[in-house]
């Protein structure tokens, strides 16, 4: 296929005729969408040049006014920066999540409802809590998951995550929808540095091959399958600052048009297998010899197969709440799960990791208390590193490590295979009572008032 | 009976003698309330000229700003764009409930207590939503609900709700107090396109049965009887907002008139009768082989004593929060009822439905899994149809499509037939611990504060 | 004793030496507090002409702009009102509670934990709340509970509400310490109205004798003995608001007078005897055959010893949250003891009433569906009284009464004696874990915030 | 050791060589902080001039306003006006907690989800709640828990809460990192008055051995080994407050240091030895006769252990929510910890101390029903001492004796011993579903919204 220029793909520039870049790929945006119009080469693209709105202007106010690196104590102020910071769009497509972004949310309300059950008096001078994922020794347990486009917020996109990652011995799963090519971000490792492959399986298993072996021989260490999206997800809050009128008519019958504005990412994940199943496991054991987790897994009974298939894991996620909507948390999935795997005697026998709403190391303890082998984190990372760059994501780890020791030792565990179940208390976790607020329901429910005063009616007597 | 005409009626203008227009009939004010004074020829009807108030220029402004339709994602952005552009009083009259509005929003806090437990690695690519009511195939499992004075929001009124569940190939229930006559409405509908009827019955059961008889012979498919509405409810928030002092006066004793801005729907129901009662069921079997459903049945007992007297259906509901304030919601009387129902071998001899509170896909699909046959949707149509008319409420309809197709895939089911309770997590369900804020009590509440600064105090000793 | 005049009182009124008049009768503020100086002739003291200050300047035109009467269409509204309209420090007394007023709101949150199961298809075209209380017919389930100093919100004081009790023939509670004489109050009674008597137990048994053989001679119908208040409760927001600092001074040690400001209800129950106890119930039934009822009871036991000792009955109350913070409801303490009565056979021993939170008709069929008589009601009066006087009570008791119709109807019961525990869902009634917002705590409490921008480090690169 | 001057210290005043003067000596920023540079002559440290910043005159401003001691109701009033007076780097070191504060909210939550069930009807007209402590007789159930670094609310520090402490006949504490010495705390001290010492043990146990053989001899009543901070927790709002951009480089890499604003309390705890464990205890109980209590005990194992060691108690406690976040609250530790002790016979073997969240005497009340000897009560004197003196410390005393005398006379109870479990209900005590809000995730959560109006459209059509 040979290349597009910048200038061919702007040819395409009509309200009928409209070609976009995405990943360095040009599509047709009104075509089917599953088929691309050729690789681009970039350096041929023109950037316009445009006049700084006022809404930019504003933004680049508060970039120069921004907070020090050193003012951000925890991953939440990176959240906080970024959101004041970073373009509305990218904003936008990162923190967005499905429909009502009630799971969004639960995900760190769910970690709200354990706690902790500490044991004093242990000799806690020295604090270890490396641990291994699958065989991999790290220095933390935790793991940078993927999530796609990085250069919306950093205009090196993911390798920024390797190199932070590099630097504190953290595994980066690699996203198939990431703004760098595959390769870049395995060229941009150390040696020695693990890497994983997260994986949107193609319609097309003969592509879908290709891209497992070639990450097999460039050396990376899991194949994650992403079992959570065999559509990907509608994002409100994405879709809603995306919008612009251009081109728009109130007049014209609009009801059956509702995807005009969901963008790049939607465009560029028509190609994922919605076919995807349990029978399809077998091949991918066949095709490669790097162990298989599932990424997605959220009831117990799927776990139970999953050991049954043969994995070496799975990911108990809801996808970051970006996927269907009051999807339990991976946290509540996991205290479901192990007494049933620990019951049959299978606790062994799958790494359990989950993702989703781990903001602090109580977090990730929690987590390793319930079972799991490690935890998943993204936004957070991608906030540190739209505002920060890779000097972010290194403090985002740093105070992660700063923090796991401080409350490693206030629970009393030397290292992460002292934690246990006694040590939390989930008893309010499954308590559904408790939930989100749903602001759009809130917003639109208008109160009842008492009887206001007559207005005016003092004045009418003057 | 010899058709009135505007002028006639329009003498009747006084406080002691004054005749209203509803429906095309004309009533007067303070007479008993049963007897309408005939029907009027509208055409004759002079619409008195008036100075656009302020607070109408208001609206105006805010209609011609108002959203672009695409710009509704979900059915809740409907209800948003609605507040904002109808009448007050129109809006008070659709968005009100009974007492504090608790059931109100309960109805969908309901929902927020039921969590998914989605299956991974199905084959989704194919997903059909399509199912059955009472014998008829419907696209989607929804059906729209009988609410009435539709011209309220739309000049067009009920028709407008007709045509759009045509395109969209659903059911639509007529009700008894539409703005449009019963058969304008069945009038409106395409060949072959089903309509169900809800009946308040009257006193008079001669008028009664000519109603059901006149329905099943134009071809509706479905009686739905309502029985949670011996009395039509108290709105405090559409009193409010109807009140107006003209020829109120606080000298007054009025310790006992409480009703005069109780307005036209109170008016208009006053024929209901609050006698109706179980023994009345084997005579609307005896006049009309149209299935018979009770809509608004609140416990399980009855819906018992509905398969003993042979009824083909039940609505779980609590008539959209407008009747007995506390009242619980459908989708919670549902996952009491049917698992009572399935241990007695009943769960087939009666089709249940649920409604109140259903703005997205996800509570459809929760109300099927608990094992509903569908779901009855009302206000978020009209709210629809008020902004956008029946471009908006195709658009509604459309987009719970799509929601749809997404969350049947995203929880592994390939058809209806495939969600069961082993998908929900209702575990939350029945904690009425959380409920929604008394907003008047919460209101007149006066916090405590802690002692304020002695402001003056500095500038007193200068 | 002679009468003393207002000249007399108004000579002491240095800091050192200062009288009040308090219900007719003078007050040494300073001496011990149990002797009044003695009945003043009230037409003798001298109204002193004030300037009207800025803040009852404002009140006075809020009183002109007030709703009007048929704009209040709940009980709520006329708190609403009453909150604008009032005097501070009026409306301080009447509507603070105990400590952090905890129990004061969980008086009303409980009943939002109660939930509806009704009954549909039962022919309730005519529908009877009238009932019985210690065997006094009355018009719908509830009574006018005693309050203390109605001239307060009302120049008249209780007759008020007395008469307002005879238009809709309902039971009032006659306070101790009520503003008007017990005399007034049964005076302006109708022929056959039914009052009852609380009583504060004097340490001076002869004086409570006197007081109860008056009461049963002037006939009085039942003895309401309160048990919750062997001290008068602190309430804060009423403290607050009497707060002046006059004659305070910021230098003197002050660590241990901490009740200059709480006034006159303090000094006026200062009678009050808290060595009353069980012992005490057999001399009350050896003075008056009225029948015996104990105002205040908090938890089953006590139920029990109540049947035991001989009482008539109970009112499970916890004095309208002004005592003891963290009591529970009442209507949580009737759901724990109806079972056990029942369970014993004693459920018709004993009349068993309950106060406080109740705003609507929905509040007293819960209360009467888990088995209570009835229910005593009081600020909502005090403050539709204090907002509109005699027909303002009659209006609030006329809402309910159309409340109370609609409702039974709506749950589907034709008289109380068809209410039953079935059509009520109580599961979330005893869940605790849900409490009224601590205020103070919440307002002290300084929440954590992100980094914020550093502002005008972009004005100093300028 | 010679004494050092201000003169020297002052001369290390560069970004890279900068010494600290703490609790009358200095230490070396930068340098290993365990190795303090010596004691310091406080007399020869000048004072820099400093002009008053707009903040302070500010703050200078809300001092001459403050309300009366007077006006302050309750303790959390005196919390309510230091906020307001205090400078801001003294409020942030008292008022902060670990992570997101939760344990810190929790605490006080924990006593609203206990509620009473009061006994009526007892003689309550004599009620003493006083009690003994480790053997000493106390006033009422309460004492004055260790706080550090009191100077910095109250220029004489400590000894302002010694005095108030002997006027009410109440233990205080000593805290290791008081700003007075151990001596002056001792020498404010009444005769007879008692005081216990809580003690970080230091890694040199010789000096452990010093401090303790020295309280003890100087009268010391109890031995508080505070067991919950191996290693002192990291506060935000504390850090946030105290940071300042001098030499901040947002150039320089970062990543690595987040400690550079952690100031002097971290500095001054770097002795304490992370390798105190249950080993320990016996050396203690041989190096002294002071009864051993461990202060931060938080499960109930925990407590069974200090049984068997021989501790005569346990705090518990998770350190005013100042160490690990989602640490359970000491009375929901208390709630689980004596039903155990009664079980296997042991409440009597050991005194149970519990502190955090204690702000009312319902609070102390609801802890003894549960089974504690005491409470620990430490905040809220020292707001109490920073914004009145030692005044308000006494009116704060004062006011829970007043709140004591009365709850107890409406709880029925005349004495301490007569609290039992059966007078509070602890149904939704362990509920933890219901948590305090975490702000740092609310703030940064961006809600959704429904589509705005399009503002200029209407303009721009004129």
């Amino acid at each position: 296929m040979t290349q597009l220029t910048g200038v061919e793909v702007a040819k395409h520039n009509t309200a009928d005729n409209c070609w976009v870049i995405v990943h360095g790929r040009a599509y047709d945006k009104y075509l089917p969408k599953d088929k691309h119009k050729g690789p681009v080469d970039m350096s041929t693209v023109v950037v316009e040049k445009q006049e700084v709105l006022p809404e930019e202007q504003e933004r680049m106010k508060r970039i120069e006014e921004m907070p020090l690196l050193e003012q951000c104590y925890n991953l939440l102020d990176f959240e906080g920066v970024a959101k004041r910071v970073m373009k509305k769009t990218a904003w936008g497509y990162y923190s967005s999540a499905a429909d009502d972004e009630i799971t969004l949310r639960e995900n760190q309300n769910a970690f709200q409802r354990i706690w902790f059950r500490p044991k004093v008096l242990v000799n806690v001078e020295k604090v270890d809590f490396s641990t291994t994922m699958l065989g991999t020794k790290v220095d933390i347990p935790f793991y940078v998951t993927a999530t796609a486009l990085g250069k919306l917020g950093h205009v090196e996109g993911e390798v920024v995550l390797t190199r932070a990652s590099a630097k504190h011995n953290v595994i980066q799963m690699i996203p198939t929808l990431a703004s760098c090519s595959f390769d870049e971000i395995m060229d941009a490792a150390d040696t020695d540095q693990v890497q994983w492959l997260q994986l949107y399986v193609n319609k097309d298993r003969a592509i879908t091959k290709k891209i497992v072996e070639h990450a097999e021989k460039r050396g990376c260490k899991g194949l994650f399958i992403t079992v959570d999206a065999p559509q990907l997800g509608r994002r409100e809050k994405d879709m809603r600052l995306k919008f612009t009128d251009e081109g728009s008519n109130v007049q014209r019958g609009s009801g059956e048009k509702t995807d005009n504005s969901q963008g790049a990412a939607r465009a560029i994940s028509s190609f994922i297998d919605p076919a995807l199943s349990w029978e399809d496991i077998p091949w991918f054991k066949s095709i490669t010899s790097m162990p298989i987790v599932l990424k997605g897994v959220q009831r117990v009974e799927d776990v139970l197969r999953a050991v049954e298939v043969g994995c070496a894991g799975v990911v108990l996620s809801n996808h970051g709440g970006r996927q269907l909507d009051f999807a339990r948390s991976g946290i509540e999935v996991l205290a479901e799960t192990m007494p049933v795997l620990k019951k049959m005697g299978l606790e062994k026998k799958i790494e359990v990791f989950v993702d989703g709403g781990v903001r602090r190391a109580t977090d990730i303890i929690k987590a390793l208390c319930l079972g799991a082998k490690g935890v998943g984190i993204g936004r957070p990372f991608l906030y540190a590193m739209s505002a920060y760059g890779q000097e972010g994501v290194e403090r985002a780890m740093q105070l992660l490590k700063e923090e796991m020791e401080m409350n490693m030792r206030l629970i009393g565990a030397r290292g992460v295979e002292e934690l246990n179940e006694g040590m939390v208390d989930v008893r309010g976790l499954f308590n559904h009572g408790v939930g989100p607020v749903n602001y759009l329901a809130e917003r639109v429910y208008d109160p009842l008032v008492n009887p206001a005063q007559r207005e005016g009616v003092a004045k009418a007597k003057l």
